[in-house]
């Protein structure tokens, strides 16, 4: 090892710098005016693995952002293992919240800052990045290895999963590396076990059918401002329990072992509330632990409110419609489907006086789980605890990561080892990457490519 | 009168063409990029008041956007008129559900469409119209008059405040004709005898220090989206019941006079719903009849709620804070004041957990009532009369016009005549004026003010 972690050691500047410039791209999947910038992204990556001497690096074209493919197969015998990643980004606003520009990465201490520095650019170069070494100091790789890298993963990722439920198990890879979550605590290494899934809503509200005065009319007209309030507090209590009927029905409890060992892990709530949120308070489920409400337990969020007047001043209108952008995190048991259709029946039936509604689903994926049994997990917890000289734990993210399951799918195991800490404002402003979190990251992945090949 | 109404013949459509000129101008007082417009509308009638004969012409600078005052004073022992109008106007947002921009007056069958065409630039163009008409027949004006036009009207209206409560007895005037509201119908010459007051608000709810990802926050982080919308349902609950603690103490009924005379309004609260309003139901206080519920009932409207993701796509942010615009109308006899502090100790009071949320007051006016006794309005009532060849009919006015006040303040009487139309989309998209509003309009005011002169 001690060859390879040496090339790493002096490529890491170079690495850094390359990382740099995949983040100046602003590859915005979610937003139409960036799609250039997205096909740039995707661009820039197809050199940079054609230049590490991969082969048959090419765009999966179809309807969305291309899919990266490469691959190096001349390792008979040994494992098959797809690298994961996504080289898109979410849009940067509040973008008056960033210290420095979004798409001008800049480092501040131990830390680099930019869009994507951690979610997903920085840590998918961690992959590129080992396997650059590992094919420079021993000239092949210890495994047959497959890429594929997203642009989608903001968004709908519609492409990904389109080519996983044709082409999956023609891919006949063994596991899935996937390089998107986080550290529990900085310097302890983490291996995550199960993401929660996602469904994402829009609720349109109509009243009037043009704006109105609110002078002469306010006291008459239905608001529909006052009609997503409504709704709002209709599908979700004050005391952070969901009121769609039938929601938990399904929800499967963590195992026991999992609960314990989630009990051992260095969390001080009060800590984790002051530090890390910097609220005056936690919300949600007081009858389940935080750690337990975000891995273990559904959840309900509005993430903005679309309609009337928002600029300075004071424009008295009563808007004639609003939009509400509303999304569900799921856990196991839960049916992806069968839940979208609660939630719409229930906003449905809660349609205010007056008013018009119509929800709709625009992405639903399932939770996943993974076992701690696999050997591919077996292996990526020694070659972390080799790497950080601590034992690896296990949690879960409360994030959505669909192509887990996916992949699950096609008979491929997913292996998810993240290098993102705590604090890194992902999907906020100033997001950054711990830099030395980056090169441990290129050296835990080259050394467990390295045992998978053994 | 053959005379003067040949005079209004033969220049109306003159007067309509300088109307365009005044409508191009965007003079959105509300929004500082467009300062420059405010003071353009400002110069562009000082100009025409110039031109007309007018004396005295000058700008009251201030603060804000500048008054206009102009006088002819040439009556002595005949009453003093105050003509009050406003030439500054509303944002024209949503943008987009404009049939002609907002900012090019464009005629479609009887209807002149453009931002401000009915509120107050057509409507104070109809007073100095038929001043010039007066002038060009006559040589001088039947009564003396001062003109007040402010720029301030759809912000705050501070200039005027300050300048009636400093100056207003100065002006030594008896009457102040307003003509900034509407008909009751189309043909049905009315006089307003009652304003709204309003306080403008808003409430900032602010939680986590940084926005947050849904996924990894989702069912711990404190969401502002969903604490606003529990402020909201807790300030007013689906019967239309504003929740304040003691917002109707001091609420005063109309006189039986007022409620019967409103009865016999020719009124179909469902043709109202449907064709003006177009909605499935009016809401608010059911105890209460529609035109009671605006004219003589208080009433609390959500104006939009600014944070989060609003775009299109799929963000999943826990926005740090959200904003919320609010404002209530105020009917006799309630205290601005009184009622500003209630709204803020109850905004205060429903914070909900992990929030810290802050109320703050942008403008605050009380209502205005007007005696039908006033010989002023008797005139008045008797000019329109005789102009559209049916009685008039006294009504009030939903919406808050903070001059009536100052004026009665100022011991000069207010006299509210207006000659837009219900569906002249006030403070909308596609505002327009009716014509043959306009040209009935300048013929009554100088009907009017020849009748205040014998």
């Amino acid at each position: 090892m001690s060859k390879l972690i040496s090339y790493y050691e002096e490529h890491g500047d170079r690495f850094i710098e390359g990382l740099k410039e995949l983040l100046r791209i602003p590859s915005i999947s979610a937003l139409p005016a960036y799609q250039a910038d997205v096909r740039r992204a995707a661009d820039f990556l197809v050199d940079d693995l054609r230049r590490m001497g991969l082969d048959s690096v090419e765009l999966i074209e179809g309807d969305g952002h291309p899919i990266i493919y490469a691959e190096k197969m001349d390792s008979p015998g040994k494992p098959t293992v797809v690298l994961y990643g996504h080289y898109d980004v979410q849009p940067p606003d509040p973008i008056d919240e960033w210290k420095s520009p979004p798409f001008e990465p800049t480092v501040r201490g131990d830390d680099l800052f930019a869009r994507g520095a951690v979610d997903d650019k920085g840590q998918m170069w961690i992959l590129l990045k080992a396997v650059e070494g590992l094919l420079a100091v021993d000239g092949k790789l210890p495994v047959n290895v497959k890429v594929l890298i997203e642009g989608e993963e903001e968004t709908d990722g519609g492409m990904i999963a389109k080519y996983l439920a044709e082409h999956g198990s023609e891919l006949e890879a063994d596991a899935a590396l996937i390089c998107d979550t986080e550290m529990f605590a900085p310097g302890l290494p983490t291996i995550t076990t199960g993401v929660r899934g996602i469904i994402y809503c829009e609720i349109d509200v109509t009243a009037a059918k043009t704006d109105l005065h609110s002078g002469n009319y306010g006291g008459v007209a239905p608001n529909p401002m006052q009609a997503m309030a409504e709704i709002i507090t209709g599908l979700k209590g004050k005391d952070g329990r969901i009121l769609i009927p039938g929601f938990y029905d399904d929800v499967q409890a963590p195992t026991d072992a999992e609960l314990a060992a989630w009990k051992k892990l260095p969390f001080d709530a009060d800590e984790y509330r002051k530090a890390e949120i910097g609220c005056t308070e936690l919300t949600g489920e007081s009858d389940f632990g935080p750690l337990e409400r975000i891995w273990a337990r559904p959840a309900l969020d509005v993430h903005g409110i679309r309609g009337g007047f928002t600029g300075d001043g004071a424009k008295t209108v009563i808007p004639a419609k609003a939009l509400a952008k509303v999304s569900m995190r799921l856990v196991p048991a839960m049916d992806a489907d069968k839940i979208a259709k609660a939630f719409c029946d229930h906003v449905r039936a809660l349609t205010p006086k007056g008013t018009v509604v119509e929800p709709r689903v625009l992405a639903a994926s399932p939770s996943a789980v993974v076992s701690t049994d696999s050997p591919f997990v077996v292996k990526a917890a020694e070659a972390l605890k080799e790497t950080f000289s601590k034992d690896t734990v296990y949690i879960r993210c409360g994030g959505s990561i669909p192509v887990v399951g996916l992949f699950g799918d096609a008979g491929i195991s997913p292996v998810l080892i993240g290098f993102g800490l705590p604090d890194d404002n992902l999907h906020a402003p100033n997001e950054k990457f711990h830099i030395p979190n980056f090169h441990k990251g290129v050296e835990a992945i080259g050394r467990y490519l390295r045992m998978l090949g053994e």
